[in-house]
């Protein structure tokens, strides 16, 4: 950030007083600029003893498979977001939808929330999609996941379908994962 | 929002190219400029049979009563958000805490993620509190409250309290509740 997009001055950075960390200050007209995290939300498409993965026609990641996720919008809830990027994505539609990991990446600023649902019908790859397809346990290729949030997603599921129980799981990822785990989404 | 934040030249809303809806670009230097929701995390700090509440010494809503939350800010995980946010408004420290309640609120672009855990030792009103105290629920001040998202949260604490569990609540708020709503947080 380099200039206030209210007056379009410059601004600087610089701990506002009564603050205790740093924000990008106007102070031609004032304004304090806050930057605060973003939601992912996606879902774990599951049909029988499948998921449904896409493998990525955009960067970060080209060709790489991952959840159908992506940046929750405004005016939207975290379900909506979560149906909307499936049928973005994956042109499908998942019913019965409950959250089943929220993943922080305080490193990047995003929350991940997943949400495990039943494939309903027929899907079909959307643009930012090369492929769309359904893996069993065996056939997930692990080494070709997107991010790390989509591997410990699926690394939940297939232990939590041991048990038939899928309690919610919450937890961190502080760091990358190596040069070749860029940004998320 | 009226000028780029890069570049500082003027914005126009526009659908993008492959987008569906509006955003702020920057013809000049073509900066796509993404809004998206933020996450309000706090906590239901639990003593016993009370809960604590503090009193808004700040807008909106000043004086009346609420459950110390806040924006989650870059870098932080959404539990450490909240129990800074606590340390922050109610000078107190909660052990064990687990997600309660997430709230969406479209019609503000907010998600409220408060987390129920034991309130350990002593506690202190924080700058934007004028007062910090402990609730039984026959005392809970229910008329003043103030937001939407804090009444449903105490509803669902005193309701789960009576078989001693207590389940995420996820549900949704799409509209202001009345004129005495305003934005949360």
């Amino acid at each position: 950030m380099n200039f206030c997009s209210h007056c379009g001055a410059p601004v600087r950075l610089a701990i506002p007083e009564g603050d205790d960390r740093p924000r990008y200050l106007c102070e031609s007209c004032g304004t304090i600029h806050y930057q605060n995290p973003k939601i992912v939300a996606g879902t774990l498409p599951v049909s029988g003893d499948r998921v449904l993965l896409c493998k990525r026609a955009i960067a970060p990641r080209y060709g790489y498979w991952t959840l159908p996720a992506g940046f929750m919008e405004n005016a939207e809830t975290t379900v909506e977001a979560a149906l909307r990027e499936t049928r973005e994505e994956a042109g499908a539609e998942v019913d019965n939808v409950t959250l089943y990991t929220l993943i922080n990446l305080p490193h990047i600023d995003q929350v991940y929330m997943i949400f495990r649902g039943e494939l309903k019908g027929e899907f079909t790859a959307g643009i930012e999609s090369l492929e769309v397809a359904l893996f069993r346990e065996e056939d997930i290729p692990w080494d070709a996941l997107a991010f790390s949030t989509i591997e410990r997603t699926l690394k939940h599921f297939f232990a939590d379908r041991k048990n038939d129980h899928f309690p919610l799981h919450i937890s961190d990822i502080r760091k990358r994962q190596g040069a070749d785990e860029p940004p998320a989404v």
